[in-house]
């Protein structure tokens, strides 16, 4: 007899996994491909917090750690709020994860019933979207475009006209990159608190910005499920960490169901977290790498014909709209692949309506990568008459 | 406004977590506990797969491995079918996860449309009814006992008259340590297949026998999702990796559901599982130590008062019917705690009908403790005329 596969179970793949994958195949055949697909940084855990790790790989069992995650990493967590943002966190209100990954589950969980509606931008981290349907949660599209800098505000979710039981944001955006402005995400959390919405805000690339440090929804409300990560400013994505900050109310329930679904985060990784929130120096070299890197596509990019580009306030994207060069930005990306060895993600991740017309460069590579990557596309995009 | 906790998200905690919490309390004051509660090996990572992770930390970025997990690492999992149970599985068809747990949600997610019904053994591990019920599962509770040796049977199934869509079985089981007979899996396994009844065979205790080996559900059919981990034989609780076998047309599903909810598994533990099957003497060392123990306590704990326990085939549990001693064995375990400073998990996590009158023992960590707990609790049945 046949066994079905859930309907639910039926979510669409990270179509950058399949570039990735096209990427991997030329370089098999000894082709130098430069990565501007993926978006992670091309450097690791910071070098003072690895030489940490070794004694502890040697000499303890590093067994399951208690669901909330390691007391002092938890400390340390809310002395960052306090030290980045100003804000008093309790680390009672902490949760460690396995990833931002994890901690999506979980809020998703935890404050979405069945049939809840939540709102998603357009263009934005699909994994929402599919973890939400995978979940029974509705995902209401939230168009957006360079009106609002690619950003929801209270003006489009008021056009909306959408009923919405919970808002996610993510400020710095991938892919777009932008940043909410502070009086935006102040507006934005007074809207969610009167409507009774809640809100998730995904602040995984905080720290990474070009300008005015981005603002956390932490400070704003106690009613917010904060995400971050330390895949992204600490450069740690295959160590699996990440943290929440919950409402109060929410703790017991987030433990019981962390508890059952994932019992812990990986124990080694919470004291790499923990000693990689020391290492300041390597992690703002870091991203003066990325700034250096976007300054250089910034000025190339453009001048190659890539000219519509997103506000890359933060984070380690360029969002460009290839509109006038193509209307199908995956053959257009196989394509690039194919004749620069430039791998690049077309934007039907990020965007089902719009994302053909788009296409993202992720710079948190090496600086020399992005000089290579930008004479190739300069000279490909000459060639083909762009 | 205020804002609402899904429901769906009000999941029981595991009771062993509070015992955990109470034991650390006694600990704190000076008190040496003898942890016989916590499920997970007094040892850790084989020391030669230790040793072989410094260089990796040291030298490599350690970015996301592709969802499926490392192709060394599957290939590895697929010679250990071949080797230890003389199955063929194609790495193809295995998919390296974060912990069981994370195949569990994996499994259940891609198995069961919500409103679907799935068999779980009562006792068993909490875990599975809970995460089930979070994903809009019902658990079906099949009550078993000394008659089925803990364990289901078809009997059991056709005498239980439920319409099942899913079937879970553990051998060995968790709490019971039970082991099902061959010649009972296999009846099993065609129950389900003649039935389009999806099996989820929890092998995670494999390895950890006392007699004949426990058979695997791989190889019997091509239909069952099965699961296995590194946290208990391989003795890496805090790595958070296992792996799970699927049948060849839920791989893609399987793999898309796990890059939008987990990127990938933890990429050092993937290398810690990979250096650690290389580890047999140490790893075998570690289950002479539990079949020691075992020995020891099967020996002294029926002296003591302790005579109706479960056959404790596999695992590292003795399951005891306390119900001439308590009627409440919370109660019972809280006591036992405060007088005698052994810590014991009560039925209750595993059971919420029967277990009130069942307490579990861990014999994973050190013979010493072993011999000290049973001394103890010899003395304290003693005094309190048990």
């Amino acid at each position: 007899m046949s066994l079905k596969v859930a309907e639910r179970a039926l979510v669409p793949p990270f179509i950058v996994m399949d570039v990735m994958s096209a990427a991997a195949a030329r370089e098999a055949t000894g082709e130098r491909v430069l990565h501007l697909e993926v978006g992670q940084p091309s450097t690791g855990l910071p070098s003072a917090a690895a030489a940490r790790l070794a004694d502890r790989i040697a000499t303890e069992r590093l067994g399951y750690t208690v669901a909330l995650g390691l007391p002092i990493l938890r400390e340390r967590i809310a002395r960052y709020y306090q030290e980045a943002h100003g804000t008093t966190v309790s680390p009672d209100r902490i949760l460690v994860t396995t990833g931002s990954s994890a901690a999506f589950q979980l809020a998703f969980l935890a404050a979405f019933a069945p049939g809840d509606r939540v709102g998603v931008a357009a263009p934005g981290y699909p994994a929402y979207r599919h973890i939400l349907k995978a979940l029974g949660v509705e995902p209401v599209t939230l168009p957006v475009g360079p009106d609002s800098r690619y950003q929801p505000t209270v003006a489009v979710l008021e056009a909306s006209g959408e009923r919405l039981d919970g808002l996610i944001l993510a400020s710095p955006s991938n892919p777009t990159g932008t940043v909410i402005p502070p009086e935006d995400l102040r507006a934005l959390t007074a809207w969610c608190d009167d409507r009774g919405v809640r809100l998730i805000s995904d602040e995984i690339y905080h720290g990474i910005v070009y300008g005015e440090p981005a603002l956390s929804a932490a400070g704003l409300t106690p009613n917010a499920l904060v995400i971050n990560s330390f895949s992204k400013y600490y450069a740690m994505t295959g160590w699996r960490l990440g943290w929440m900050v919950a409402p109060p109310d929410m703790i017991r329930p987030l433990e019981c169901l962390a508890q059952n679904m994932f019992i812990s985060a990986p124990t080694l990784s919470q004291y790499a977290g923990l000693y990689a929130m020391d290492c300041i120096e390597e992690l703002e070299a870091n991203v003066a790498r990325y700034a250096a890197n976007r300054a250089l596509l910034l000025k190339t990019l453009p001048k190659a014909g890539f000219d519509r580009l997103a506000p890359a306030d933060g984070a380690f994207y360029l969002y460009a709209d290839v509109s006038r060069l193509t209307n199908d930005s995956a053959d257009f990306c196989a394509r690039m692949l194919r004749e620069t060895g430039v791998a690049a993600t077309p934007g039907l991740d990020f965007d089902a309506e719009q994302g053909h017309r788009f296409v993202r460069f992720s710079f948190a590579g090496a600086t020399d990568d992005m000089e290579e990557a930008a004479d190739r596309l300069t000279a490909w995009m000459g060639r083909i008459g762009a």
